[in-house]
This record gives structure tokens, C-alpha cells and sequence, in this order.
């Protein structure tokens, strides 16, 4: 049996995991990254060349109208095989182009141009695509399901946490929020990366050696190939594209990732058996561990971690794919193939994640519960307000209240409405301030509403004038 | 002897190239990223909240002359000798001032503030400020250096390569608009970057509880602090900043050395011994060799390259801090306090390869030697001049010559002349044409020059009107 | 149509190049590394699990014989339906091995077993194969290659470089003896760190709680079940085996390809047109450039640079595995399912190399051509012959002349043995010592042909006894 | 005012934490990594050149006193401003010796030497060094801490965590034990990678060239010059060691780092305010935050993440510093140079992980308290046993129970013991085994403390018998 054709019949002798546990997840994308695709991109690439040349008058439309067709029938396996013969990718292509075109049309197939004229427009129309048609629309939606939360939330109090200890209170929404304005701003930076993209048909060392054979304003003919791809040339090239653009596309999505694992590992925690403020739902019939069945584990949080780990690498390799020598080495060729997965694992951070969040349980109850452990905990507002009072030393003094309070068992509360020597301070509080000392838990929530209302009422407008 | 006095007083027991070796090299760096420096920045924030204290009446202008008395005197080594105490460096700093003025003023001093409301805003104030006093100019300087060289060498012929091997030919000042135009863009991403800045003065949580018992409107309060620093406020925090707007700065800081390091490959290998185009400039007296006397060896680039190899290992660093648990975990701040180094190593590569481009040794004559190389290299201008004329299968026909040539030792242009076959289509060449086949490494340089021309002028203009 | 059939019938809808581009390099460990191949081990532990069971009584030879059968006819696939159900991977596979079992059966499938120690011990049991069956005997035969070479090579003079500039002279073979011992080393620790490798059947927590109420040595029976798939078990475990080991594995992985990319790059400098002293065999219909048909590149070596790059990314997520919360996070388990590629990519990388290696055309005419650019240069024997014969300064001297030479254009050999004031001390020279001088060329190679028949020899004898 | 002077007068000045903020705790490394000590390795190694020449009777012993009596003299300074002048570091110790001594010793100082059979073989001394002297104390140190830890806890019962959910239970010393295993295991591989150090004294290009000149075995002297500084030569060298020896030292530097990076982040999250089973010793007059100060935060731990981070992008520079061009380039110089830093993170790390860990303030009280919350949980060992005593479909009888459960607010326990369909296998549970199910917190440790004490007991004896 030749070894290639099994690979064929069964996916499960893939041995990345986006191409066998994970496809499933990234269908979506099949169409713009999988190796189809990209044969499909580089004919048509190749198909925008002999438009462009047929438009100047260079070719006629019968032989624009013969590769066209010629184009629609070739198979990413009818290239492989050729490429068996010529051992190069893009000449493969131009032969089984070539080959189902009259003599007539033939020299017109990839005239002047060199093989990266064609590979790097094709990556950049396939990935420009990509990120508006999936991408994005998959991030805004999880922004949706953000700010929904957010706002929803945006009153329960939740206790603060600096080092993982108790700090004063916020509310849950305005923990929310600081991922609503997170994810706000790389949904927009993601859009301003995908636009900075840009192609080339400049040939083989971007200097348009062959184009200017062929036309008088060589730069205004690269303008025309790739404007029929939606992609704007490069100020300048050598045989490829600047890695630059691309660059900053992949660091916005490795960015996000980091993002979401982020929110993840809040959630996580929040999740922990004693904290309990939020749990990942759980479908019925979902198998919580192998030994231990009454198990319900954070798993698509924990999930999203473990995908940011692999981004967080990957991108390490398209810093690295930066230099290029001369007007161009091949040292980018294999990594850069690479770069689809990148994309690829995004996404199913980003389903995993907006599905979790739709349906997150928030176990108000608990929120209310470990909020009360900080009861009588006032130092902050108390050394504030004792300072705003006049007190010459208030940090200190509070501080030392905080000492007793651990020796005795008295909250800070009682011993500092106890004291004698901060009564003179204490009686000028007026309600309100006392209330944040009486009630530190409940009345001490600054702006945490009104910072939640303020962001989600941004980015609900972004999103609304949000033009991808 | 107290081990800490001793390292006062020899910087050569410094373990960090940075601050021993390189150190001369990075001293315009030091108002900005030298533990003084930082210590300066945060003694400002410190001022800059009393100031608007007294600015919005709630406390006297003879406080904040007291405070701002205060931070003049202290040093940081007084701030070590309280941290030593109190274990905690910004309530060391508070201790300082508070030590240092009235009864009266001490109340006012940090009030309402959590410490990285001060070490954040500081952060971005000497980020922000040593990127616009000393890193941008520098790398200014290097654009305007590798404009003139490209505009100098604009014409000046050199063979294209790709994969190491000879392409067709384009021009050395082409090759160096590439780094031109990458430069470029990178000095506009980095004043985008340390624009789009934020620090924050919103309490413990982020949630403004502080500043809410002190003032109205603690969103307004928080830029009035942060405005006299000339930062601006995050959109939203927790008890840090947001870290992706300095993950930005310092992303393009990173790139921006591999860009030069690129650029420094590139050098290197035409420093060669074989190829020869170029040649660092050698100082009298300067050795090159501690057993080889009479070497001369790239030791800038290489240096470059070195440190870009540092600075991709650093970005990791950056990227792992995205992270941070709830409204703060601590740990991103002993990573973070690495920060300045990146920017360091930055300059130190600037300005080495400014220096050493300036004084470039460009030896054109083996620049047209190696070109010789390429006469008779006719093949891709060969096949589509066939191409265009009507040969069916141009790219095989020239493939055989090539392979006839090596046999033969006949050059493609004398066989292709002499061919028969190609005579039908090659008489229909016009003169220029012809010209292209027959001197191909002089009349064949596409827009080398015009592109060069076009990137110079671009930049040239941008650098004209930008305003840092 | 179901999105996840069309996966099934087309490898081209692929996204990542290993099961794509590359999907034929990577035959002989899709037995290993594919997600059937994990099903297969995954389904061998079980069994193991049930063997020891019937060993020690526990269960019949029947219920062992049921199992066994049930496993062979299992399918990925079958598998993936049942997850689909559970959401719980091996709670997939159990249920798939229960469906097909007796109700007397049933209960000793998967018993006292969790999760990992299930999946754990299988990926050791197929890293540690493929690395013994595929890994190993690829990179000995490289060494092989390698050896061969060195020795053929041992005297053929090259110039030696440092800096990219010539140096002292060395011979080929001894260039690539540096190769054969690094490599040599990595096949041992290679060895050694599949050697090391541990799974672990310790239960949920790795206490042995489970097992503990079922035989009355836990450790002795998971010697037993791990004994079965060649593992041995960790020496502590919690929910899983400790990360080191399989660290340990994947960075040698990781190591080993640097060490040939670092081959790779040596080769494709030397293989730029102005050096020209080695080149990647060319297959006949090879097609070098689309664009420019008379090109030869080295892509082979080119690609294992590139993938190498692929790898240093790949490391950093390993690295970022470590860190496991208490008795285990999943945040390791998404990541660790892309290690097999890991593996993968090296394959690819050692088996280009070595057909490549294999054919390499070395031009022992051009080696000769740049040695002799060095003609004349005698700097450093001089030198160090000079102070042997007791000239007190003879480095600056040297340097003198080799200053003198650029000037003057005459070689510093020639205004050596010209000069008044060296005289005295070149009389002493030996003719040994006077032909280092007057032939730099050819007779200062140093112990360039021992060194390389030493480690050629050494390799030769520890290859020759190596057992993997 | 001449910059340079100002940085000498004040460590401040500093830029990189580990000169400034950290100098303090990196004390013990100074007299290995600092920049003079480096310069002291340096001259150590000139006079074991001298040393040896002397010894083979190429030199007197006047001159060898000559050189040892002016390498003692020779301060950094000396030398940095002899390089103001060379330009070459090692040019320049070389002149600093030579101006000191007669006429009759200069040609013996550095004979025969290139610069990196100088600095490679000083830098494998005092990596060395300092390893066996300072990093490997500390951390044998910090094993015994935690042997002691996880001896006195060994049965203190604390509930087993996966996925940040209470599983089954165990003990606090095996949690412990866990640490104790792997850091042992680091502490050897720490050993053998120092023991794999390899210096080089083969000179320009590795090939002896010179060493050739003066003596008639070349590899004997190098291993005489070498072993004066305690280093083995590397099997075979270019102008430079090969670089993986001291990539295992520093990535065995980095992994324990990880290690104990994990450690912290496991007392971090059992320190949360919640949870509360562990906590960081406070000092008396410590302050825990500027604005809230009652807090306690586990800063120690943060900070070994913090600088954890760090090192993991302090690898990738290492590992991007294996490929060096031909016989060398000089793309490993400013990179190498921050080798140190490494191991000067490393040791802050484990100096302070050692003082927490020996006063971790341990509360047993909460440890039983959240035990306690799986009051009741007793799904793993019911499930067990019900196979066990052969229960067709247990897993799942125990996963309906759990839902029964969750939704009736009855212990699974007490369903299960109420339950009709298990009534005939529960009956025939042994008394032990219903222990287990009745009081499944303290009844099912499995060899939680026989774990902890084999493991205790193995690293004990290792220990006890290790030579560094």
C-alpha cells in the first residue's frame, strides 16, 4: 500500500490535534487555511495575474476565460503530484495549469511573475479573510456575551482580590468589565492589522525586473493583480512581502489568547471548591472525572490556558521568521506554513470561551459569603478617612489597630469606634463615611457601577458603528 | 564590611553587561531607566497627587511646598534604608516623605492611593519619556543615516540573492530602502506606542473606592493627577494599569531590533572574505584578533545580532505578563522591573550600527565582480521575453538551456542566440529587449532606482513633519 | 452534510502542514504519534490494567480474554461517538470497552484507574517506542552519514572561518567532525532520556488511594501494569507523572534539531555563489526558481532551519507545561497533545538532512580557489613563532605589517622575510617553521586530520556497542 | 563630568534590578559573575597558559612569576581603558599583563592563545564554581527544608486538588513530597551538567593550529592548562567550546527555577484568603499594602513566579545561541554575556523560597475545615468498591447517585447507604472498606504518608552521601 493514500482515507492518522481531536472545532476555517484553501488562493492568485494581463491588453479574454476554467478544476492532490515530478510548489501549479490551456495560452500563466508574488498574496487574501469572516465575528460575539454578563452584574458585590487575598470590594460586572474593554480594544486592533496587510507582485527580488518587460507602470500592474484579492501591495518588497504586517496580525491573535487565558484563569479560581462564585456548566451526561463522578471541572477554562501555552510558543517562531536574508532565504517557508494553526487555535479559544461564558453559573449566594469574611475589615477607608480628617499618622495607626485586632479577635471596625485616640477624628465622619466603616463590605464599592455602565456603554457603541 | 557598600562602590561588581560593560553605552538612558531614576518618577507621582490635592483645596499650598521640599531631598538609597524596614517600597518612599515635613502635611501625603497608582504612572512617565527623548531621535538619526546611503548607492548595481545564490541583479541602495521603509514604519509604531500609554490613580481595586471618600468626580481627580505627569489614564484598571498598552511599546521595541538585526545579516554576509561589498570601518589601533592580527571582522553586526537574540528572549518575558489574576497578582512586578533593560539593549543597537553604517565601507568594485558572476545569467528575463513573444512553454525551453549550458559551458545567452529554435522569437525582441539578454547584469534592474527614489522621498517627507 | 466527514475524506482539509505538505515525511510514526496510534496505546494500558488484574487473581482469565478482544476491534472514531455523549475522553474509551464486554466483565474495566494513568503511561509507551523504532535509528544513520564523510574529507583543506572571514585553515572532514561529535552526543542523551521517561498508576491523586483497596501493594502492581507497556513508574506522581522526564525528551528533540540547523546554515553559506564549495544535489526535473530556471537552492537545508524555528516556539510551550496547580491542572492537556509534532518535525528534519548530506556535492576546486585568497597571510603562525623565538612584542609587530601590507599591497609573508628588523629572529626558525610561513596555505593545519580521525574513531566504536 | 565616573560612584545608577534592587540578595555570586570576577577568571587562566609553558620548559619560572605577580595587580578598570584603546577585550588584558612585565616574559603571555581559549575556559571556571559553591548549597538547603516539611506533615490530612476541585484526600507532607522528588532530581542533574563543563585551548579555529607551532601534543597541553582551572576540554572545539554543556547547566537552571515556581504557585492559591492552609511568615513592622494595611500577601512566592518568567524567556536566548556560523561567529558574545544573570535569578529564587518554606506558617485547622466540605464525597472509593465487589455498571450507578444528590441535598454516603440496588454489594463491603466510604475524609489517604516517607527516606540517603 503506498503510505500516502492511507493518510487519505482516515483523518484519525493526523498527527496535529487541530487536524484530528480539534477539527471539528475549526471547520469553520477549513475553507481559508486548510491546504485546499490555499491551492484554491494561489489559482486564484494566478487566475487575477492573466485577468490583469487580459484587462491591459496584454492577453486576450479567450485565454483569461481558458485559465479561469482551468483553475476551477485542479485538485490541491493533482498539484501534489506534480510537484512529485518538479519538486516546486508554485511551478506544480503553473504545469497543471498550463496543462489544460491551449499552446496559446500558456505563456501567459504566471508571466513575470516569481513564486511568492503569488504565495504571499494568497496568504494575505486567505487570512485577511479569515479574520473578518470568522475571526472577528466570533470575538464580537464573545464581546456581546461580555458585556451582556457585565452589565447583568454589574451591581452584585464581589469581594476584590490583590494576591489572591481579600482586598476591598468591587462588583462582579466591573470584573467583567476589564475584559469587555480588553477584548474591545483588540477587536479593534485586530481589524487595523488585518487592514495593514499587503501582498506583493514585484518578482523575484521585488524589484520588477520581469513586470517592467512587460508593462510601463509595473507598480500600478501589481496594484491591479491584487486589487483583485482585496490586497494592497507592500511599499516595498524583495522576493516576499515584508514579514512586518503579517506579524502584527499573528501577535493580535496570540495577544487575545493571552487575553482570554487570562479571563480563564480568573474564572478558574473563582471556580475553586471553597471559593465557588462561578462554575462552568455541565451538560447532562458529561463525565466530570474517570474515578470520581460527582467532579465538575473548569475544563474549557482550563482548555484555554493550555491553547494560550501553545500560542505563546508559536509566536516565538514568527518573531524569529522576521529576518530573511538579502532579497530574500527560505528559512520562513516551513515555519510560515505554520501560521494558519495559530489562527486556527484562536478560534477554539474563543468558541470554548463565549459558549462557557453564555451559560456561566454565577453562584451570587458565595459572592455574598466571601464578601462577609472581609466584615469589619475597614483599614483602607478608615486610614483615608482618618487622614482626610487630619490625622497626622494614619497608615500607622490603622495598621497597628490591625495588630491588636488579630491578637484580641475584635474586628478593626469595633476597636477603631472604640478607641480614644481616634474618636476626635472618628466624630467629624460624617453618615456616609461612617457607613464604609460600619458596613465596609457594602458600602465601599467606589465606582464600580458606573465604571461597568461607562465601558459597556463604549463598546456597545464601538461594536454599533463597528465597520469590519 | 557591609556586602552592600561594596557593591556602591565598584560598578565592575555589577553582574549585568548593562550596568558594567555596556554601561557607557546606555548612559543618556540612565535619567530614565536607572534605579534613581525610577526612584525619581515615583517622589513626581507622589507630588503630583499632593498638588492636586492642593489644586482642588483640599489641602493647603504650604503642604505641598512642604512635600515637594521633601521629594527633592530624598535619595534611594534613604528609600532602601525604610524598605528594609517596612519590607514594602512605595509605603518606604510614603515613610520618607512623611518623615520629612509637618504633622500637618502627613495626612496628605499617598492619600487614597494604592501603590501602583504610583509605580505604574511612573513607569509610563519615564517610558513615555525616554522613548521620545532618546530612543526615537536615535532611531531618527538611523533612518536619515540609511536614507542617505540609499539615495547614495541608489544606482549603484549589485546582484539580487535569494537562498544565497544570485538573482537578477537590483541596486544596493534598493537593498537598503528595504530597512529604509521597515525602519520607518517602526519609528511610527513606536510613537503610536508610547502615545497610546496609560498609567492609573484608581485605588486598590481599580474601583476608584479610595478616591471616592476624597473627591466628586475620582474619574476627573485621576486625570488631573496623571496629566501632570503627562500620562493619561487607563479606560479601566484594577490595582495595575492594563498591561497590553506598554506589551505594545516594548513588542515594538523588539521588533525594531530585529529589524536591524536583519539588517546586520545582511551586512555580515557581504562582509564575507568571498564577497567583500561591504566592510565595517576598522579604528587605528583597533585589533582584530588576539592571535590573527590582520583580521577585520564584523564585530557591530555581529554584536547586533547578539542582542536582538536577547531581546527575543526578553519579549517572552513581556508576553507572560499579560496575565494576572483577579485585580492583581504580584507576578509581574520582578519581570517588569527588567522593562528598562529591553529598551537598553534597543539603544545600544541603534546606536552601534548608526555609527557603523555611517561610516559603511561600500566596495563597489567587488560589487560589480560578483555581478560578473551572473553574465550570461539570462534565464528569467529570457523566458519571459519568450513568454510575451508567444513561446508555448518559455520556462521548460529555458530550463534545457540551463541544463545544456552547464554541460556545455556555453552561457544560456550565447546558446539561446544561437538556438533555432528560439530564433523566430527572439528576432521579434525589440533593441531593449535584446539589451536584457545580452548584458543581463547591467540592463536588467527593473525599478531599482525609482523604488529607492520613491522610499527615500516618502520618508523623507514623514520624518519632515513628524512631531515626536 | 456533516462538517466532520468531509474532514474525514479529504487530508488536504488539513490545516497543519505535518498532516498536509508534510503528511508523507512523517509516515513511519504515524504508527506512533497519529490520534489512532494514541487510541491503540490508550486501549493497551487498559488491557495492562486488566492482565495484572487476572495476574494476581483478581479478576478471571476470561474476563481478560473479553477485554483483549474488546480492544482490538475499538476504533478512534467508535471513541470520538461515545465522547460526543460523555465529554470525557477516556470515560469514552471505557465505555467503549464495557459496551462490548459482559456484565461480569464490566467492573474490571478501567478499575482504580483515573484518567492519567491511563493517557500518561500510553504517551510514554509510544514517545519512548518511536524514539527507539523511528527517532533513534534515523539520527545514527545521519551519523553514519556524517562519519563518512569526516573521513573521506579528513585532509581536504578548506579555510577556516570566524566571523564570516577567512581564518587559519582547517580541513573539511575536521568542519564536519565538530557535527559528528555534537551529534553523537545528543543520539546518547537521547537515550538516556527515553530511558528516563515514567508513567505512572497512582490514581487520581497519586496516593495509590484507589488501588490501595484493591491489592495490598499499590506500587508493586503499578509496576506490574506499567511493566507491561515497557514503563517504568514515577518515583512520586500526583494525578500525573512528573513533566521533567518527557521534558527532558522533547528538549533534546528540540537541541537536536538546532544542532542541524546550525549544520544547515554552514552548509547553505557555503554553498552562496561567491563560495561555492559544497552544493544540495539537484534531482534531474527539479525545477530551482519559478521564475528563474537556472537556480539551484538549498531548500533542503533551508527547511531545516525553518523548522528548527518551528521547534524553539514548540519548546517554550513544553517549558510553560511544568507549572501543574496542586495534584494537577488540565492546563498541560491541549498543549501536550501537540508533542507528538514535536517529534515529528525532527523526523523531517533528520531524514532531509541526511539525503541531502548524503549527496552533497562538495567543490574541493573551489575550497582550494578560497584558501588560496588567504595566500600570503601568515599573521598568526608568524606571530606566535616570533614570540617562540622571543621577540618581546611580536603580536604589535605583526599588526604593523599587516598594516604595512594594505598599504603597500605586498604580502605580509613577503615584508616578513624581507624585514631588517625580523631578521634575527626568522633565522632561528626551523624549515618546519618556515613553511607555515612561506605556504600558509597548505602547511598549518594544525591537528585539523587527528582531531577528525579521533572523533570519527571514537563515534565509530560507541555507534558500533550503542544499544537503544 | 566624565559619565562613566558618575555610574562608579553610584550603584543606583544601575539599570538591570539584579545590580540595584537585587544586588543585596546575588551578594554571594559576586566574587564568580560579576564583571570582575570575570576579569580575575580571565587572568587565571593567562597564568595557566604561562603556568604550563613553564612547566613544559618553554618558559622560565621567572617569567611565570612575572606574569602571576602582574595578573595580581591587574584591576578591570585597567583593562576596560586598555580596551578604549584595542578595542578587543582580550587584546587588551593582554596588554595590561605585558606592560608589566619584562621584556624577555611579553612572548609567552597569551602565546599560542586565541581570545575564547581564554574566556570559554574562564567562563566554565567560575559557572562552575559558583554552582558547586553557592547555587548547589542553596538548593541542597531548601531539599532539607523540605524533607523536614514533609517528614513533620506527612499525616496531616489535607484534601487532594485537581483542576482546583477537592478530590480525594492526602496528606501535607505527600504534597510536599512531590517537590522533595523533583528538586532532588534537579540538584543531580545540576551536578552532572557542572561535571560536563568543557573548556577549549585549541585555538583560532579549534584545529591546535597554533598550540601545534609550540609543542608536540597539543591535546595534552590543553589539558594541562585546563585542569589548572579544574576544567576538562571539550572532545572537539572550533574558535569556541561547543556550546551544550553549558546550555544543560542553564537549562537545569531554568527548569528548577520552574520548579520552584510551581511550588509558589501552590502556597499562593492554598494561601488564598478562602482556603487559608498556608501562609507566608509576616514580619513584625513588615507592611502589606500601602493603602489596605491589614493585608497579608504572599510576596515571596509571587516573586519566584515573577522571576521565573524571567528565566523562561532567558532560555530562549540560550537555546538561539547554539547555531554558530563555521569555526564561529560572534553572534553569542553580548548574549553570553547575561549568562550569569541566570544563575543569579536562580539563587534569589531559592534563597527565598528557603526562608519562606522554613517559617510557611501552616493551618492545620483549615486544612480539616475544607477537608470537611467532601464530608460525604466518597463517589471514587463507592464506585471502586462496587466494581470490586461486581457491580456491572458502577461508575455510572455513582454518577446517578451524585445527581440524586446535588438535587436532594443528600449525601451521596447516604444514598448510597439507603440505597435498595447497592444493598447487595455494600453488604458484602469489608469493615475497612466501609470506613472509607462512611468517612471518606480521613479513611481514604491511600500511602499518602508511606509515599512521603519512601521519598523523604531516598533523599535523605542521596543527600547524605553526595559529592558535589
Amino acid at each position: 500500500m503506498e503510505p500516502t493514500e492511507k493518510v487519505t482515507y482516515d483523518r484519525w492518522d493526523g498527527i496535529a490535534p487541530i487536524d484530528t481531536r480539534y477539527a471539528k472545532d475549526v471547520i469553520p476555517l477549513v475553507p481559508f487555511l486548510s491546504e485546499n484553501a490555499f491551492t484554491d488562493y494561489k489559482l486564484e492568485a494566478e487566475c487575477a495575474l492573466v485577468a490583469t494581463l487580459a484587462e491591459l491588453g496584454l492577453c486576450s479574454s479567450d485565454v483569461l476565460d481558458e485559465v479561469t476554467e482551468a483553475c476551477k478544476q485542479i485538485t490541491t492532490d493533482e498539484v501534489y503530484k506534480e510537484e512529485d515530478l518538479t519538486r516546486h510548489d508554485i511551478r506544480a501549479v503553473v504545469n497543471c495549469i498550463q496543462a489544460r490551456v491551449s499552446p496559446e495560452a500558456r505563456p501567459f500563466v504566471h508571466l513575470a511573475a516569481t513564486s511568492y508574488d503569488i504565495i504571499d498574496t494568497a496568504n494575505v487574501a486567505r487570512y485577511k479573510a479569515v479574520t473578518e469572516q470568522v475571526l472577528l465575528p466570533a470575538l464580537i460575539e464573545l464581546e456581546k456575551v461580555l458585556i451582556d454578563l457585565a452589565l447583568r452584574e454589574k451591581a452584585q458585590l464581589q469581594v476584590g482580590r490583590t494576591h489572591g487575598q481579600h482586598a476591598v470590594p468591587i462588583t462582579f460586572g466591573n470584573a467583567i468589565s476589564k475584559y469587555v474593554d480588553a477584548l474591545g480594544q483588540k477587536i479593534l486592533k485586530l481589524c487595523q492589522a488585518k487592514n495593514g496587510l499587503v501582498g506583493k507582485f514585484s518578482g523575484a527580488v521585488g524589484a520588477y525586473n520581469a513586470s517592467s518587460l512587460l508593462v510601463d507602470d509595473p507598480r500600478e500592474f501589481e496594484r491591479l493583480v491584487l486589487g483583485r484579492l482585496g490586497v494592497n501591495p507592500a511599499p516595498i518588497s524583495t522576493q516576499i512581502a515584508p514579514p512586518e504586517p503579517l506579524q502584527y496580525l499573528l501577535f493580535e491573535v496570540v495577544q487575545t489568547a493571552g487575553l482570554l487565558a487570562g479571563l480563564s484563569r480568573d474564572m478558574r479560581n473563582l471556580q475553586r471548591t471553597e471559593i465557588a462564585e462561578v462554575g462552568e456548566f455541565f451538560e447532562a451526561g458529561q463525565v466530570g472525572s474517570s474515578t470520581m463522578p460527582d467532579k465538575q471541572n473548569p475544563i474549557n477554562f482550563e482548555n484555554a490556558e493550555s491553547l494560550y501555552k501553545v500560542l505563546v510558543g508559536r509566536w516565538v517562531t514568527v518573531q524569529l521568521d522576521q529576518i530573511c536574508e538579502h532579497q530574500r532565504d527560505l528559512t520562513n517557508s516551513a515555519s510560515g506554513r505554520t501560521y494558519g494553526e495559530i489562527l486556527g487555535y484562536l478560534y477554539i479559544v474563543v468558541t470554548k470561551i463565549t459558549k462557557t461564558m453564555k451559560k456561566l453559573q454565577v453562584h451570587t449566594g458565595n459572592m455574598e459569603r466571601n464578601l462577609e469574611m472581609r466584615k469589619g475589615s475597614c483599614g483602607e477607608q478608615l486610614y483615608i478617612l482618618l487622614a482626610k480628617h487630619g490625622h497626622p499618622d494614619a497608615h500607622e495607626a490603622v495598621r497597628l489597630l490591625t495588630l491588636e485586632s488579630k491578637e484580641t479577635g475584635v474586628s478593626v471596625q469595633d476597636l477603631a469606634l472604640q478607641s480614644q485616640k481616634l474618636r476626635t477624628y472618628i466624630n467629624t465622619f460624617n453618615a456616609s463615611e461612617l457607613a464604609t466603616i460600619k458596613d465596609p463590605a457594602h458600602n465601599y464599592i467606589g465606582l464600580s457601577i458606573e465604571s461597568t455602565e461607562r465601558i459597556v456603554g463604549q463598546w456597545t457603541e464601538i461594536l454599533g458603528s463597528l465597520t469590519i
